[in-house]
């Protein structure tokens, strides 16, 4: 059938699901970050921020990067040499959230499921290209699509591979996602469209995180039976009831095979903020939620992306960032982990994870 | 040791745990109602149903009823014959709430545990009496007590003997109750006081339920692996939502032993509203949140109370009361189910569960 009409049915139903970030990919998707009113400075220093996490993924495996049509040459020469560069027109480059999710059938079957997609309830108004770019990168793959009947974005599902997925309260369960839609509801279509058994719920995600908590911010799987937190000791900073709740959720509950969890503490950063200068370069437009000085940016350790045989990890700049690639390096001993510059991405409210989307071998 | 003191350390670590309420009992505690702030007319409708209660557990095992000194003699009167009658100063009659945790070791030995009460989050102001309830009860039953270092009534938790146990987020995570504690402490405290492994998170109680949300009026174990679920159908009652809930976590949860859980639905009564003429004759008094006119009140035919070899069951006086009753006899094929007109009871705040405490057989 041609790519661009949606499937019938559902990804279960036909014996596909997801598998884990952990497992081999045949390649990366990226976007060109380019809105002059997310990003500071039209956009110039994360985009330098940006060649060096293509380039850094690059070494371990093939990169493709969407781009509006307006830069697709700026982008052709900064990347040239790592990435594929391919026409995707966007609203912005998450394409973690606004990309399709890849499942497979374990027979060489590759299909796309294309979530619904409203800016993370309403952070900007107009997103109808971003959420188109699930449908075309699919197509671009050769994916067959399902149309997921329900927003979703990528970033607020973890799976393990074996049947478990993680995801928050704060975010599944928000009315400025799918309203009509209650507990047993959401849990049905997770089931239904990751081919999942067993949801692992936890509350709220990382302090002033934008998405109304992403997983993906918060906590990811190492391996099957093992989930890396982001960890905070100072009892005066928000993030420590965060951290606390999840840690107690996660030590109650069990995988899909049964199984508990151990739970690796990732260190988080101290508290970070916007700074007058970098709030000065964001172009202000009405319908858009862009940071401001002094918001305190809901920076991650564990919002990394894990490549063939690598962890490419955010370096925020902070005192904690040695720490956090040794407690990486500790997780993942058999991971190259490599460190990239990332305050910018997160002026721009995400990081490494956000930016990034697996396509998974087949 | 005398049994007015405490003993240090914890029931888990001296081999003690709470035995299941369907598992055989020596007996069971109730306390006479009385007060004129919370109870109508005098206390005297509910004292006439509360002999009906104490009489038909009668049938099934033995009874003790504490009675303030003041009344002992009336309640020695009505309830001759049917319960041993001791004095026991209290401020209300909610024995499950301020009576002891019993806890066993399976080797013949039977202890308390003494929890702190603070009349559930402050509905009303004194109750220095009700927190001196569990150490007399103890006392009077010859168990060695715990004095637990927090917050928590015997209506907040229900356990399947097998280290499961089934709790509230609403209430046990309430500021109302123990603001300094969160998901982990009170997890810590459940395993170490109630001897169990897997704590089962479920959200809010019945709709209007003025303990914040007790789980014995929302659920309780028929068997290990067996949950009773007070179920809503009608979309525009907001107990349908609490109700979808909780199923929702109950299907995704497993218990200690990795069980999923079968869920019998019990259907929940129509909303049930106190009336005018019910209203004026309960005496208003400062510091009392007693009920008002057309409050709608937290009926549930959850709140049962399991005797030995049989179910004693909330007659609501509503058209669902039927329905509940063959629902209940098909949950529990072994045991009598017996019906107790228990609206004067609902009229308090609370209903057979509430006021019954067992004391497991050894």
């Amino acid at each position: 059938m041609p790519a661009w009409k949606a499937l019938n049915g559902t990804p279960e139903a036909d014996g596909f699901r997801m598998p884990p970030e952990f497992a081999p990919h045949a390649g990366c998707w990226l976007l060109w970050p380019e809105r002059p009113d997310n990003w500071r400075a039209g956009a110039i220093p994360v985009q330098a921020a940006f060649i060096q996490l293509v380039a850094a993924i690059a070494r371990f495996e093939p990169v493709t990067v969407g781009v509006s049509p307006r830069q697709q040459r700026a982008a052709r020469a900064a990347l040239s040499g790592y990435a594929r560069v391919v026409v995707v027109p966007n609203d912005d480059c998450w394409v973690r959230d606004t990309g399709p999710t890849f499942v497979v059938d374990g027979r060489g079957g590759r299909r796309a499921v294309d979530w619904r997609f409203n800016a993370w309830g309403g952070v900007y108004e107009r997103h109808a290209r971003d959420d188109r770019v699930a449908g075309m990168i699919a197509a671009t793959e050769g994916a067959p699509r399902y149309r997921a009947p329900l927003v979703m974005e990528g970033g607020s599902f973890h799976v393990d591979g074996e049947g478990t997925v993680l995801v928050t309260e704060q975010c599944l369960l928000n009315p400025n996602r799918n309203p009509r839609l209650d507990r047993a509801d959401i849990a049905l279509y997770l089931h239904r469209y990751l081919g999942v058994r067993q949801i692992v719920w936890l509350g709220k995600g990382v302090v002033n995180d934008e998405t109304s908590g992403h997983i993906d911010n918060l906590a990811c799987f190492v391996r099957p039976g093992e989930v890396l937190l982001t960890w905070c000791d100072n009892r005066r900073d928000p993030q420590y009831r965060v951290s606390r709740d999840a840690w107690a959720r996660l030590r109650e509950a069990r995988d899909a095979r049964g199984r508990r969890f151990r739970v690796h503490r990732l260190p988080s950063p101290p508290p970070l903020h916007m700074t007058r200068a970098e709030s000065r370069g964001i172009l202000r437009r009405p319908g858009i939620r862009a940071l401001r000085a002094g918001h305190r940016l809901a920076g991650s350790y564990v919002n990394c992306y894990l490549a063939n045989g690598a962890v490419i990890a955010p370096l925020l700049g902070a005192s904690t960032d040695e720490a956090a690639l040794h407690a990486l390096a500790r997780a993942f001993p058999r991971r190259r982990v490599v460190g990239v510059p990332s305050r910018e991405f997160l002026l721009g409210g995400g990081n490494i994870h956000c930016l990034t989307q697996q396509v998974p071998a087949v």
